[in-house]
């Protein structure tokens, strides 16, 4: 058994800064007085310990307390993505099964008509129920499930329990280092594993977090320059964003700025050597939902040597690669303490592990020294004419361009050769598609050249900000 | 199952330092490789993966080499205490049924005669067994056994295993933070769990340890002064001697220097307050054998504020106190991922916990902010210079000797070592002090001596003739 998160925080660091948002702060106490409180409002409800509760709101302090008052209750929390359809909301409320939506008021409209649920100004006007709330948390207790789609185009609930995130933030605390007084940035949808491992850490290392509720550039760009924060996560997306505003301040990352953690895909070179010149240490990690977050993190003196690698396992992973082509390509596989028991719904019956190796269905290879890159998901591979093309590459040559802001490149269909890439850009200045296959044809073998570069507004995002490359062909 | 924490560790950090000892270093890497050909030498000499081995040494290299072969073998390693008698050694061979003993060259004669037993300098020269090191071990693998004076005077052997080991350097990172350049300097034994736990710590940290197999207080103070190392294990005697060094070169601990991290009993205040004006962060630290080093830690910033306290529990871990008085004051017990699952041996069957609780047999209350105060390292423990010596074990011994009657032992304040062992003994016939202690010297580690052997009259005991060793002094 594990001490209750919150309550042991508040008993071990109780006046420390737990939370920021706007211009409002929160100790550990405070966080934990409030949760407490909303927890036993939710009994007021009829909620018992261990049910299973929908949640959906933006990254604010309600949804945090909300948040933990289902970490006192014991429920399983199913987070909800605010980015997707009823439909699609209706699904994996239907599959999970939840006994009950809480709900931000601001996001009722998303839910499918007729779902019943509880505003989240309904609940703090609710009367108090009686409960006892647990001191302590068994590890295989599931805490959040998470849906990720999969590649049968239907999602899966994944189970993260109190095993599998303690072991996540304390194999990263193992890799990065720790002091009292770090503070992360939190920009990252509390949803998304990415910005709930942020709540996670903060708790067990003791730190602060400084929520957003959205991207807000100018403002984080301006916490970095000033060294207020110490850590951030950001995807390729957003670190572009961030670097782009340090640039146009002429203006470097503060020496107290100690990492960016970037993730939900590999980051171009580019922006490594730009953050590089700014002062900004990046260190690339590969993780997904069913690994509660980082499986590998590139250290950020090895983002320039190794570029493009993810780095190696954190210390209680590991990473294998299964059914290796000649080159050492194949099936990236991971186990450890982190990796998800398995799925609820529809998919409880199927096993998230063969002999305890998660295969993640994404392929890449480990270099001599053992550091891993990620080729690509294995969905997204285009087979043109027999030949393996990974879409990554065909967008990294896309991204060096200067006038290409953001690239993504899907397969279509094609009577000749099965299928073919075909890309599409978001552009920063005025270019021809003549001028960008020209600059494709130098860097990329003939069989990878996009067969047309569409020029486009926006790229499919899911909420992390991760490109959905499926989507770019609707 | 995790990965074996010495080839994990070469392969995330190979070229980091991991060990120094006098001029000479070595790095993850060669750790690995030195250890892994040990392992293979000591398969040549017959020994098998999960065999019970004991070990005695100094505190140099070779013994960590041996060590961390034994842990790639995944040994059962019984930690011999260099200081016992060779009865005490005898007993603990016999108890632990270990199937080898691998000992350091100067140290052979400490051996009980006719003890089958493995020189470090033979054990270099054995050609190497075939053996595949496993990559993977199990939580509850029992990696040390360390003998723990009972209050029978019967030593148990207590079992620590890779879970327990791996909670406690987690746990421990959770609350004093980590940074990749940290060094700890080692100048307590390696027998100890004060030692040990210093290299768990290095291999799952990254970190290097500056070892030293005496306490040079010169040399020690010196990289304090210069910022050479960062933490240090220390115990009340050892700190005072290394205050006085400061204090004798008008200097003051590096900045770089981080903490003292000080166990084996309470520091007195006037230490603290020292420590406070030479720059030197001191956290002071409740720990055992049954739990593989911390339990609880006072954070540097409390030490004054929360003088004589032991602070409050890592994350992972609870503390209760049971049965308390008015005052609050009873026994104090412990649960957690880092307390022993039990003993071997002679103590085999006996539980370590009850319902998942430690009951330490130590007296200590919480005060009205959740700090540990322990109040008395069991009732009549005596702490010496760090160590711990029972009263009944020197009882015992005095006992056995015919001209003895009856025994009694305390502990007498004593500036240097903190407290010595004081015996009352009451004689069936005429024996000098001379003889007696020349009796105690044959079967006695030289620290548990009485330094005083008084001849007396009568005992005070109590009604149920159940002796006081509280009340032998007055």
């Amino acid at each position: 058994m594990y001490p209750n998160w919150i309550i042991q925080r508040a008993y071990l660091t109780p006046l420390r800064k737990a939370l920021t948002y706007k211009e409002q702060s929160w100790t550990f106490l405070e966080l934990n007085d409030l949760s407490s409180k909303r927890a036993r409002q939710l009994v007021g409800l009829g909620i018992k310990r261990g049910d299973r509760i929908a949640i959906m709101g933006p990254s604010k302090p309600e949804l945090v307390i909300t948040m933990y008052a289902c970490l006192h209750l014991q429920c399983e929390m199913v987070m909800l993505n605010r980015r997707l359809s009823q439909d699609e909301l209706g699904y994996q409320l239907a599959d999970s099964e939840a006994v009950a939506v809480l709900i931000a008021d601001e996001d009722v409209n998303k839910l499918p008509a007729n779902t019943a649920h509880y505003l989240f100004s309904t609940i703090e006007e609710v009367e108090e129920g009686a409960f006892d709330i647990g001191k302590e948390w068994p590890l295989d207790q599931t805490t959040t499930i998470m849906y990720t789609s999969g590649t049968t185009g239907f999602p899966k609930g994944v189970r993260q329990t109190v095993g599998n995130h303690q072991a996540s933030a304390t194999a990263s605390v193992l890799n990065i280092g720790l002091q009292a007084d770090d503070v992360w940035l939190c920009a990252v949808p509390l949803f998304h594993i990415s910005g709930f491992s942020i709540l996670v850490r903060s708790l067990l290392y003791g730190n602060q977090v400084y929520l957003y509720d959205h991207f807000d550039v100018e403002a984080i760009t301006h916490h970095i320059m000033n060294g207020e924060v110490t850590h951030m996560s950001v995807v390729a997306v957003t670190l572009e964003r961030i670097l782009h505003t340090l640039e146009q301040h002429k203006a470097k990352a503060s020496s107290r700025f100690k990492l960016m953690l970037a993730g939900g895909g590999p980051v171009p070179a580019d922006y490594l050597s730009r953050a590089h010149t700014l002062n900004l240490a990046v260190a690339q990690t590969y993780g997904m939902t069913e690994t509660s977050s980082q499986t590998a993190t590139l250290a950020s003196e090895d983002a320039i040597r190794k570029i493009g690698s993810a780095g190696k396992p954190l210390f209680f992973n590991q990473i294998k690669i299964v059914e290796p082509n000649a080159q050492g390509e194949g099936e990236i596989c991971i186990r450890g303490p982190h990796v998800t028991p398995g799925y609820i719904g529809r998919f409880a019956q199927k096993s998230a592990t063969r002999d305890g190796w998660l295969h993640t269905g994404d392929i890449g290879y480990l270099d001599e020294d053992g550091y891993l890159f990620v080729i690509d998901r294995r969905a997204d591979l285009i087979i043109s004419g027999g030949e393996n093309i990974y879409p990554a590459e065909i967008e990294n040559v896309l991204l060096m361009h200067p006038a290409v802001k953001e690239a993504g490149v899907c397969g279509a269909d094609d009577k000749q050769w099965g299928q073919v890439p075909v890309a599409f850009v978001v552009l920063n200045e005025q270019v021809s598609v003549e001028q960008l296959q020209a600059f494709c044809q130098q860097r990329l073998a003939k069989y990878k050249l996009p067969k047309e570069i569409i020029i486009t507004n926006s790229l499919p995002r899911n909420g992390a900000d991760k490109l959905l490359r499926r989507k770019l062909l609707q």
